[in-house]
């Protein structure tokens, strides 16, 4: 039988506000890295409910370009019934949150993220203020 | 070497209608909590290509508002080659359910699944019509 | 101790361009029958910033309506920061692929995949010109 571990580590980080997107992929690589496992599967889930999780290629024209297009889907200036009800003006926030999504897998193979060349990890904040974001990241695979 | 299960069970649920969201967490709560397993991987997905799952704060104004946003993505109101088709009236629902995705992998450590507060776990009907849904809940993990 | 194994193959295939989608379900169910697994978990990932995986009832009418929905949203007819700085042509590629995702996680219970009956898995190309594309196909499973 080869040798199968779980390892469950949280990515603490602040966001400096709406539209923020930080990259984790280096966070990421280290945590692989220091588990010494070689072929399975990482997910990475952030926690709440205005923020996101996917990959983008990590340059600062496409750091204004995605949020400008959640902007169109999702504007601002229009009326959320969540705003109505709790008045804390995120309700663009969440709508944008819940189509983006928490949740990423990504599977490695002798040791390596198998993302591409251009390809990075970020979250993504869509709260209007800064937070502070746990993401997990865990890691089931094989020696 | 740890003990290690995967578990598969269906959750069935009837979804009211169009735009219809049910929240599955404390389904999804209950079959881990009966699995035993401590820290690993809840993969869930719903079969069938008019619904999806995502994460969300699972209150009356939001179930309102992200329907609004899909709506001025993918209108009911407007031409669809899937209808020229197949005359069923459900091409916008397919366009939604495939942009929003039918899986969802949250991880768990020391038995919690790793959501938010305010962050369930819903269910998106998007079809025009009741329907009957099938969502798979396979638990990946180690005692 | 039930028998537990991961395998990670590649798909390669060849783009015919901006919004060609490919289906890959024969491909994927043809790794997992050669697997021999029972139960676990099939992670999808396509590598790269400009294509996307999702799952969608594959017929000639949402292959049109789905790219639609894109343009609706991400048109390529606008300005893109990423373009200005990068002269590519593809900020709406980039966009729509950060928007729709890179992996797919899908469920497998005595070695059928939990997809319904009218919903492939399809590799989107997002970029604007023909492109070949690796996705990573990864299987965790017991026999």
């Amino acid at each position: 039988m080869i040798g199968f571990n779980i390892i469950s580590k949280y990515i603490e980080l602040s966001s400096k506000g709406e539209n923020d997107s930080i990259d984790i992929t280096s966070d990421v690589k280290r945590i692989l890295f220091t588990s010494k496992l070689k072929d399975g599967i990482v997910t990475l889930f952030v926690m709440g409910s205005t923020a996101s999780i996917t990959t983008i290629e990590y340059e600062p024209g496409l750091k204004k370009d995605f949020p400008r297009m959640l902007e169109r889907v999702a504007s601002k200036d229009i009326e959320y019934e969540h705003d109505n009800t709790w008045h804390d003006g995120n309700g663009h926030s969440h709508v944008r949150a819940s189509l983006v999504g928490p949740s990423l897998t990504i599977p490695f193979h002798g040791s390596d993220l198998c993302l591409g060349t251009w390809q990075q990890i970020v979250i993504l904040e869509m709260d209007i203020r800064p937070r502070n974001r746990k993401v997990m990241v865990q890691i089931i695979g094989i020696y």
